[in-house]
């Protein structure tokens, strides 16, 4: 509870800082900034601006609102991501969060542009991060290479690739890695580069991210599995010709599987200390979540 | 025709350097990286890319491979935005530089990932580019104001949206300037910020930028009027029902409104003294440019 409440009270800060960073949408043309902001605000849980502040503060990081444009950057680019990929021409979802998805609303064309100015302006939003510009442009280069032909981009590749195919092992651990644990790999890492904290500690996070991105998406699996459609915001049983972790596994070796990564997660992050614990326990909470 | 060798050497220094920056298409998942580097050498004049080498040059920039990263991510970022505006849901276009657009040989979604990983890369890029680290964090910024939703992004929202409807001179001028103008401008300011110019001759590589790139986009709009489909390279008689200039002014208004423009930037890119006789050039060569 105490986990739910302290991520909750996040997600709000999140909230008014992207509020205030986003352009409003009475900026001429309306309709872009009205697409790009419906799809921030219909929902989601921050998970990765609150893991960069988390990993942030516990490598000694002080003043949080220096580095929250960083962190709502890393939610404009997630939000940017899922507008593409629920197009027709790719996983055609027409619920997200809980609401009709972007192109349902406002047709496929603003779709796609809402997508690729959220990127923009998310990589605007990163210049204004008050941090040493070193490590600034360390932060930009990791995220860089996260989200792109060998991180998210490439990831998403496979699974429309797959679709359809018989679930391999490799190409489901290349899948799930490449679509969300680098991405959360980074959040982590990049919390830790903003700090200026040490190799090692830097190290820890990066692994622990990567090993907590998996376990995430193997969670994600399994709700659109065991989940229940209203809590989880999206439209269920839609991963039928899809390469999951329950398709080859099954419910229980998924849930086993979320649970060893989530272990690894851990074991890494306790590597920073005393400094660890939030992340501890929000790793716990996400192995656990029921949305 | 010494203008026209100097680009053509220019352009072939820059794909050479796009060859070694982009990922092989080798790597998996290849047919990724196999649509991001087809989208990119199926031609181009890299028009970007060169100005803001010859900017960087004509402030006082010694060591142009230092910023060649930069110049190639203006590249990587104009053919991202080509592959995405050749959608069937956005212009519809199935030529590009004289070949196939990237969606009709690899379909529209990994058409469309091609394009973020382009976009992607680009920053990553940005971030090899070997200068003084706070110029580097101003041109980043720049850019990615350039081509977000205030920029390149807004344009293509009018673009889509005007479709069919009459065309007025302001919403002309709106889309012109934000579809190439605004990056054009951000090409050449960008050069001067790298080269660690002045906040007055910046100011003149932006406004000089500016102008030319609304000369550029005329003459764009021209040649699909008049132009030669071969040697254009893309369908033309596409732009009937969309705002172009010949709609509005015909094709001697239009004419004449390219010098105008062409005019105003030389007059800009004067003030940088003799250093500007390339800049000078190019313009001249741009308004005459039948391709």
């Amino acid at each position: 509870m105490k986990t739910k409440k302290f991520l909750e009270r996040l997600k709000v800060e999140v909230d008014t800082y992207m509020d205030k960073l986003l352009p409003p949408d009475t900026v001429y043309p309306s309709v872009i900034h009205e697409a790009m902001r419906y799809s921030i605000f219909a929902g989601g849980k921050r998970i990765r601006p609150i893991l960069l502040l988390v990993c942030y503060q516990a490598t000694g990081g002080k003043e949080i609102e220096k580095v929250m444009p960083f962190a709502c950057a890393l939610e404009l680019i997630h939000t940017y991501s899922l507008i593409h990929d629920d197009l027709p021409v790719m996983d055609n979802d027409d619920l997200r969060r809980g609401k009709p998805t972007c192109h349902k609303v406002f047709g496929e064309a603003i779709a796609i542009l809402a997508g690729d100015g959220l990127f923009s302006h998310a990589y605007y939003l990163m210049t204004l991060t008050d941090v040493n510009k070193k490590r600034l442009l360390e932060a930009i280069k990791i995220i860089s290479n996260a989200i792109g032909s060998l991180g998210i981009v490439g990831g998403q590749t496979m699974d429309i690739k797959m679709k359809g195919e018989r679930p391999d092992p490799k190409t489901l651990r290349y899948i799930h890695s490449r679509k969300t644990a680098c991405f959360i790999s980074a959040s982590c890492e990049i919390g830790g580069i903003l700090a200026g904290t040490s190799r090692k500690k830097r190290e820890a996070l990066r692994k622990g991210g990567l090993y907590l991105g998996m376990a995430f998406q193997i969670v994600d699996d399994l709700l659109d599995v065991i989940g229940d459609e209203k809590k989880v915001g999206k439209r269920l049983r839609k991963d039928k010709d899809k390469v999951t972790y329950p398709a080859l596994y099954g419910v229980n070796g998924s849930r086993f599987r979320a649970k060893a990564y989530t272990e690894l997660a851990i074991k890494n992050f306790q590597k920073l200390g005393e400094a660890s614990d939030k992340l501890v326990e929000i790793s716990k909470y996400l192995e656990q979540r029921m949305f």
